[in-house]
């Protein structure tokens, strides 16, 4: 039997405990062994939850126990969380972490000293929820030459997305009615304007070039300006508006970004709808291939991190290699990414004809004085400098 | 440095080659060290091969040679890869197959040589090709009760149907594109009659059970019956026709089946087109999830063989506890399964609707003389029963 102990008792966390609960059995099948909860580390009180004699409020008595062996960390934040994951590392126990700020900011200083330990720090849930894309680019798929990954990676966005395309609802209202069914935060910033998916592109990119990528360089931009008017457009078009956090592999690099594109229904991801996620990876001998499911909620997300604990408990004092050094990682400048856009603009888009290769011109009926129009393929920085000699332009979209 | 040894050199195997040949350095970094391919058997001569030097035609010559740790076995068939794999085994060196066949028939004898010699004996190819479906089931989804695994498993009949669906073609006709294309063979037996959807639902059941699931008892229809008028029916109802392979969890077991379903347009399968492949999975905790990708080609499936090698060479003295046992998993009588219906009958279906409590009738524009209905959730043996006593039933498809 192997102890663990839980750091964080908010969603995840009752929700790891819940699943060691429920399927027990089988988790003891799959490891080997069963897995027990020993601790609940969390400063509230939960005098009425059926594991209330778990409760303890000092890491130390965690750190000091021999017999955990493992520890779930769900707190969330960057910190106290790196300390408590740090502390348990070094002091010679496995951790998995819920926790995308966490190996974001501090992902390769802990796989780094879980190596040294020969034990292992694992990360699945904090990008996709219950989506296994992090096992899938480190276990499976290791005879390919990542070309890409393309993520819809942030369930809050995509529901908010979906309500408008097909309600042809406004940013706002849909916004507070996902607040109010509990699918955004009160405070929605790091969901809506992109941070959240930044962060998880940036993991990933971390795990198929070995090498650290600093979520601050990549290029953000969130759905709050996305309007009802855009959608009909991206619809008039066969497509729809999506946010998504994309990594690709050119001659400088990686390049990564984070923006809602336009996406013809051909593409994978066209069809991932409300809370959903989904991850497209293309190889270089693979080709494509994708992976679907609940990139959030408590219980899909606790499967992936309790899926972690199997993996640490049949790896007890064995490395499996997971890593991504501290050096960072170079991208290449986003003004020398060519991509093919979209642009709104006031009038009969005569200027607009001026300024870019125009591949088509798109109306809405009953949108008047202005027209959408589609550029050829053209950098970022030729892009940005036209739209910035134009007036008019309402808004602009990348399609993919 | 690790030595290899590929048995047959057909599509898979050369492919196998190829791969190590292109994207020899990324392979060795997630190995921890070079992979090298030593001997390639094969009864053929391939004199121009760049690795010519490579071949021998006795399987000896690789059985004795202690430097060799790992065997690829991509020559297809039960016999004689079935010999070729066990002694294998039995002389300590770990394989990976993409033989499904092989796997179907004595998976669970050849993953007990490999614990009891603790290597291991891998098989990620041998279901969905690059889709790495396997690897997701044993070592990612490991906190759930799976409750449900649906896919669609065979590209070549996928590509028919989507071609009869979108171009309104016969089942003949496409087929003898298909196999112009390369994209079925010149005998499509197992493709277009089921056996091969058949024998990988009979693996992954194995697996997420844990006991041999024998293939011969799972019911299999195939798609050569399916005609324009029945994919007409379906498009009329929003939905489209797939083979599906599906294995579902119920109070008397495991209940598999392979049959051609018509899928309605929010099912996650619905937009699989062509040749991809693609497996929805249902976890008690996880929810749903879905893989895609291309579920057969040279590349995409070497590249799934491949990282079976990588993960053999991370544990070469190491069984990673992949198994299910030789016991025979009882499936529970088909008969007993509920499932919706639609059929099509002769005449105004006015006996029809007798016969069945009918949720929905349809027609469609051109087609007279008949009528689609869709019955109430009934068992298959009822509704074997009732279309026994009917006359003039023209077809009939369980819905999903």
């Amino acid at each position: 039997m192997v102890k663990i102990a839980v750091m964080g008792y908010g969603t995840i966390g009752s929700g790891v405990v819940e699943v060691i609960d429920i399927n027990g059995g089988r988790i003891a099948q799959n490891a080997g062994q069963e897995v027990q909860v020993k601790y609940i580390l969390d400063l509230k009180d939960f005098p009425d939850d059926p594991h209330h004699d778990l409760f303890v409020k000092d890491i130390e008595e965690i750190l000091n126990d021999d017999e955990v062996k493992v520890v779930v960390e769900t707190m969330g934040g960057v910190e106290p969380a790196h300390t408590f994951v740090k502390r348990c590392l070094e002091a010679g126990k496995s951790v998995t972490t819920s926790n995308k700020a966490l190996v974001a900011k501090h992902g390769a200083e802990l796989l780094a000293i879980a190596k040294e330990k020969n034990i292992n720090f694992l990360f699945e849930a904090s990008v996709g929820g219950g989506i296994p894309i992090i096992r899938a680019l480190t276990s499976s798929l290791t005879a390919d030459e990542i070309e890409e990954i393309t993520g819809i990676l942030n369930g809050t966005t995509n529901y908010i997305l979906t309500k408008m395309d097909v309600e042809g609802s406004r940013f706002e209202d849909v916004l507070k009615e996902a607040q109010e069914l509990g699918y955004a935060e009160a405070n929605p910033t790091d969901d809506v304007e992109g941070y959240d998916a930044c962060r998880k592109i940036a993991i990933l990119t971390s795990l198929i070039s070995g090498k650290t990528v600093d979520f601050e360089e990549i290029y953000t931009e969130g759905i709050t300006g996305v309007k009802p008017e855009d959608m009909k457009y991206a619809a008039a078009m066969g497509r729809t508006i999506k946010l998504l956090a994309t990594s690709r592999k050119t001659d400088a690099g990686y390049s990564a970004m984070v923006a809602p594109f336009m996406l013809d229904s051909e593409h994978p991801l066209y069809n991932v709808h409300g809370v959903f996620n989904a991850v497209f990876v293309h190889g270089n001998v693979l080709d494509d291939a994708m992976f679907y499911g609940r990139g959030a909620g408590k219980l899909p997300t606790a499967s992936a991190v309790v899926a972690d604990v199997v993996d640490i408990v049949k790896n007890l004092d064995n490395n499996t290699g997971i890593t991504f050094t501290a050096d960072r990682l170079a991208l290449p400048d986003v003004s020398s990414v060519k991509n093919t856009f979209f642009v709104r603009i006031e009038g009969d888009g005569e200027a607009a004809k001026k300024a870019f290769n125009v591949a088509q011109t798109v109306t809405v009926p009953g949108i008047s004085g202005e027209v959408g129009i589609v550029t050829e393929p053209v950098t970022e920085g030729e892009f940005k400098a036209a739209v910035e000699g134009l007036d008019g332009v309402i808004s602009s979209y990348r399609l993919a």
